[in-house]
This record gives C-alpha cells, sequence and structure tokens, in this order.
C-alpha cells in the first residue's frame, strides 16, 4: 500500500459524506438534474459584479513584461498596499502592505498561518458548528483541532473555549458569518473572547493566537461584522473574495497580521515562507492584479437576501425551526428527527440535497446551502413539507 | 516566540541566502538595476507566445454561470483529458483524465503528491546537485530529504540511490532537464533507474515511487527528454507551464500518475484530497481554461539558446569550465576558487550576482540563470573575466 497511512484513514472516513454525494449524483443521473433540488455545497451562483468582469478583460489584456511571471512571495506590493488601506478604511485598523500576504484562497491562509504557528503536538480550538476542514488544516501541520460546544443560540462560548485552553494551544479559530450557522458573533462576545485570550494566555505562559476565517464577512443582511482585530492583538485574519465575488475557482484570498501582534515582523517573515514552501509560493498573479482595483465591489446580496426569504418561509410554512441567518448562504434547521443523518436521508427521497448537522459536529441539525435557483428553492417547498410530516408521523 | 520552531529554523538557515538577495538588492539601489547583472532568479523574461496572449483575452470574457467557480479537486474534466491527450501523443503512454490532477504549479502537484505518498519518518532521494525546495517539501509532510552525489558529468548515479534505498524509502525525485545543471539524463540512465527500482522495492519489501519534477521538458535544446513513464511503473510525474509559457506567477501545472502504478486509482483519490486539503482546492480556474487551449504552445526557445551561447562565449572567453547545457535556462559553473559561496561574492563585487552551488548541494560550482536580457549578458563579460582574473591570481 503506497498510500500515506493518515491519507488513507482520510479516504475511508470521508467515505460517508462522499456516499451522500455520490447518491446525489446518482439521484440526478436518474431523475435528471432539473427534478433534484441540490443544496448541499456553498458553489456561489451569483454571478461576479460587472466591475469584476470588465476589470477582468482589462488586466487579461496587459502585457507588460513578466505581468504573469513571479513576484515577492508575498504578493505584489500595491496589492498588498490596497488590501491594507481597505482593511483600515473599515475596521479602523493600522495595517499596511507589510501586514499582508496575498494568498491562494482563505484555505490557503490558514495553511500557511498554522503552518507558521503551530509545533506537533500543539491544538487549536474552535467552537461547534463549525466547518470541519480545520481539521485537516491543523493535522497538515501536527497540530491537533479540538472543539468544544458552542451555545445554543450559536455564539461563541467563551468559558468553554477558556476551560479548554491549556499550553498545547496555539490558536483559537473563530469563523464570523458562521458556516454553518449564519451566526456573526457579537461584538460583546468578541471583547470577551479577546479579555479572555489575553488572561489564559499569561496564565498558561504562550501567547494563544486568534485565527479569524472570514471568507463571509461581505455576505451579510444588516448586521456589522465586528473586527476581530478591535478585540485582540495576536490575530491573525483569514479570508478569500471567493464568496465577496463569486470567484471560489481562482484560489484569490489573503492573510493579515495586526500590527501589534508578538514577534509580528518574524511572523510576518514566516508567513511569506511557508506560502512559498507549501508549495503556493505565491497567488495567482492575474487575479491579485484583479483584486486590487476592486476593493469596494461585492456581488448583490440582495439576491441572497431574496432567497433567504423565500426558503425560510417554506420552513416556516412547513414547522421547521432554524437559526437566524444574519450572514452567509447557509441555513442551519433543526432535524425533526433526532438522528440528523436519517433526516438528510429521508430528505433525498425528496430529492432533496443537504448536509448532516454531524459533519459541522452539531448533531440534531442539517445545512441548507441557499446559493441555488430561486426556481429550486420554490420546487422544494413540497419536499421539506412531506418530509416533515412524515417525520412527526413517525 | 510564537513561531513554529521548525519554521523559526527555516528562517534563521535561509538566512544566508536571504542576505545575498539582500545585498544585491542594496547593490542595485546604490548603482542603479542597470548597473547590475541579475542571473540569481529563475524567473523567465521571455514574453508568453501570442497565442496565450489571445486565448488569456478570450477565456476571461467568458461568463458562462459560475465560470470561476469551484469544480471537482482535481480540476475540469476537459483541461485533464487535454493533458492527458498531450501526455500520450510526446510520451506513448495511455492516460486519460482520471491520471491526471491539474495544481497550482509543480510546487503544488509536488507537495500534493508527497503528501499523498509518504509517512513521517519516511526518506525521499534525489541526486545532487539538485533543487533544495524539495527538503522543504519533503519535510512539510514529515519526511526528511536525503541526499545522494551525482555523476561527475551530471547525471544520475543509479547506484548510490540503490545504496540509499531502505524500508524507509517513499520515493525517489528525477528533475530533468536538471536545476541547475541543465543536464537531461538519458535514456539508458533512465531505464537503469527503473530496473533499480524495480529490485529494490522487492528487497526492501516496499514500492518506492518515482515523483518526476520535469518544469523544464519544454525548454530544451536539441535533446529529447525520455519519458519517465517508459521505464517504471509506481511514476507520478509533476510539472507546470511555468517555464513552458513563462507564467510562474499564475500557478498552473499538472500531476500525472502511471496508469500501472501501485493501486492507482486510490492514490489519485487521494491526491485529489490532497489538493484540497492542503488549501489548494484546486489549480485556478480561468489558468486551467487557457492551458488546456495551449497544450501544443510553447515559448520561443531560440532566445534562450541565443543568450546560452553568448553566455558560454564569455565563460569560455575567460576560461570558466561549466556542465553543458541540454537543458533549462541555467548554467552550471565550476568555480575557481574551492570555495564557491566566497567567490560568488568576488562576482558580486562586479555587480555580477548568481547562486552558489552549495545551494543545490554541490560546492565548488555556481549557477547563472540566463533568463534575462542579452544586453545584461553582454555586459556581464568584463565581470566575469575580471573574477577570474583575480581568483587565479589569489
Amino acid at each position: 500500500m503506497a498510500i500515506s497511512n493518515r491519507v488513507s484513514a482520510y479516504l475511508s472516513t470521508s467515505s460517508a459524506i462522499r456516499r451522500m454525494f455520490e447518491e446525489g449524483l446518482a439521484l440526478k443521473a436518474r431523475f435528471g438534474a432539473d427534478a433534484v433540488c441540490d443544496f448541499s455545497i456553498g458553489n456561489p451562483d451569483v454571478p461576479p459584479p460587472a466591475a469584476f468582469r470588465r476589470i477582468l478583460r482589462e488586466e487579461a489584456a496587459v502585457e507588460e513584461p513578466q505581468v504573469h511571471g513571479y513576484m515577492p512571495n508575498a504578493g505584489h506590493l500595491f496589492v498588498r498596499d490596497a488590501i491594507a488601506r481597505r482593511i483600515n478604511a473599515l475596521q479602523g485598523t493600522d495595517l499596511d502592505s507589510r501586514h499582508v500576504v496575498v494568498t491562494c484562497g482563505a484555505g490557503g491562509a490558514l495553511n500557511v498561518a498554522l503552518k507558521a504557528l503551530v509545533n506537533p503536538g500543539d491544538e487549536v480550538l474552535a467552537c461547534t458548528p463549525s466547518f470541519l476542514e480545520y481539521r485537516f488544516y491543523c493535522e497538515n501541520h501536527g497540530a491537533s483541532f479540538v472543539t468544544v460546544p458552542g451555545r445554543p443560540d450559536f455564539d461563541l462560548d467563551v468559558d468553554a473555549l477558556a476551560a479548554a485552553i491549556s499550553e498545547r494551544t496555539a490558536a483559537v479559530i473563530v469563523n464570523s458569518p458562521n458556516n454553518p450557522s449564519g451566526r456573526i458573533y457579537p461584538e460583546s462576545t468578541l471583547r470577551n473572547l479577546g479579555r479572555m485570550l489575553q488572561a489564559r494566555s499569561s496564565a498558561v505562559g504562550r501567547t494563544v493566537y486568534l485565527l479569524g476565517d472570514e471568507p463571509y464577512r461581505d455576505i451579510t443582511y444588516g448586521d456589522r461584522v465586528p473586527s476581530l482585530f478591535a478585540v485582540y492583538p495576536h490575530t491573525v485574519v483569514c479570508t478569500s473574495w471567493s464568496k465577496t465575488l463569486s470567484l471560489p475557482g481562482e484560489r484569490i484570498g489573503f492573510l493579515a497580521v495586526h500590527r501589534e501582534a508578538e514577534d509580528s515582523a518574524r511572523l510576518l517573515e514566516a508567513c511569506a515562507l511557508c506560502n512559498r514552501i507549501l508549495g503556493f509560493v505565491n497567488a495567482p498573479a492575474l487575479m491579485q492584479r484583479v483584486i486590487a482595483r476592486l476593493q469596494d465591489e461585492a456581488v448583490d446580496v440582495e439576491v441572497y437576501r431574496r432567497r433567504r426569504d423565500a426558503m425560510t418561509a417554506i420552513l416556516d410554512a412547513a414547522g421547521y425551526a432554524y437559526a437566524a441567518p444574519q450572514g452567509t448562504f447557509y441555513l442551519f434547521v433543526r432535524s425533526p428527527l433526532v438522528n440528523d443523518v436519517d433526516f438528510v436521508d429521508r430528505l433525498k427521497d425528496e430529492r432533496i440535497l443537504t448536509v448532516p448537522g454531524s459533519a459541522f459536529g452539531w448533531p440534531g441539525w442539517f445545512r441548507i446551502a441557499y446559493c441555488t435557483d430561486e426556481a429550486v428553492i420554490a420546487r422544494s417547498a413540497d419536499g421539506f413539507e412531506k418530509a416533515m410530516r412524515k417525520a412527526a408521523g413517525a
């Protein structure tokens, strides 16, 4: 057997979710894609803004020498400068180009930051429900991903995080707006978190880093997303334009380090080095140039709001309980059956594809990704209603 | 200290080379970039072919739904199919889309393949002189990078590799055309290598993989680059369009697995998973579409040939010995001083920047990257001559 033991184990354990996707594909093959309501994946279908399409065409026509060549591993200086200025304008920070590393999406940014920060045997903490890809990202660099349950209202449980912090803790990951709950963590919670991290860092004798994962920052419905930089100095924020501009396949994002973070200059040097040696080398050159000119652009969030409202109306009518979504394009819904995997199977019988909450460390719930056509949402009403009726009767 | 111990150590030990680059920058700042002959880095300056520029503009104008969205982690099927067909046409293989994973450059491909293949404590072998970034790539995934000296004529030393193979050996990396020597390993050597790997795999009770790193395959001066797939079934070839199309900043490449490789289907599944969980997720979407249409294009190698000839004429006149370059845009030159780092310093005094052979595990030599303007090459003649004269007098 030539495959790494760990990766082999990943392939076996991830087979449950993969089987679900394969069954979804089989459903589409059998009944036609139009007969299946696929709410399983977060692949945004709202088109990028017109400004993106225009600027991409302009930048693609640029023929300056080495426009597609290497640049510093941290990214073009003018790109990092544009990013720093936007963060400053929106979050009241005082960053400059030196505090930014342009990356291959948020997934790239998180891997770079984790490689720069963790030692083998370290732990990285988060509250559930949580995007569980973090587990792989931590294990890539020899750390463990440890979760504690969030609060019943999907806020962070700062006390639970505090209790889990030890001298092995390298970082706490905070993802707001949250995938899957759509929750924006309130400023008061984040202030508590900052105070707690300061106190616990002193107590355990190690600076615990705060890692923000914020790809949904621009997909919100009225509530502001408070800045992590404002609550704690030892903060690295990772994000991308995947959702802001509907470009997840282009792999363009960044990480930004707080000016006052411990040893920030060396940490940024470490991040640039890790960007190189993990094989990213640098974020894609053309997209760097494109996003530098699109700092104030975002997709039309009203489209997502209409879909959210259409979907919640369907759920309300059928009697489902769900977390009030403040951001993202996800709805996190209480399963009428205790076993969320069973209920997701029942929904599949109605040709509706969703993801069980167990996949986010939060059993008893399931996730709907409503980055899909409104016709599909409308078509799903009967199925949601039927599945609820059958579950209530069961 | 918040930074990973290993990355901290990397930052300290790499400081010698970094200092050299910084001194180079300082030289340029002091005397003007035009007064410095920079042969230190392999950032190709030959423009991408006209077909690339045309097709990039066409693809940038495409506005199909989700054209910038996620696709399968291994890449668009039509892109993988185009790549497989080209390998088949040029190397007589029988690959199809299933055997190809599109990646963020060759650096991404190597990291994905290594993560899929190695267990902590494993070893990965190569002959020097060798691109030493491989060491980081191996250590990223818990393996060690072990080198054995190549032959004095810069061919692989198959016997030395054989002697170094143990039950800990996961793979052997072969980079042809070679950075820094410009050597294309001959077919007879590769046949020996294949036979040796088969025999040693049986002897140690483990399939030792052959990892090809071939980003310079299309930058050659008359000699053919033999196919690794033809000599050994347990082969993964990693490469990119960075040099073929002068696109190193765009991060587009692929890995291809031999159809007969042990457990190849599961290995390819593992590679797609690793592409995702290392944070690459997938190769940049737009560039995937672009390179799918450019399978028969390459930069004008005649430009590199003229420079190579201009540079070797200068070296000949000044009395330097060097490896006859069959491919790449590097010249590997014998240092007139035993200590190559000292001689590279002397060249710096002449405002010529090169890289010591020590950085490739081959002290006593130095590397010239001639992917630079012919005027710069011409201007360097006096400096190379003076440095040689002083070294001979010393």
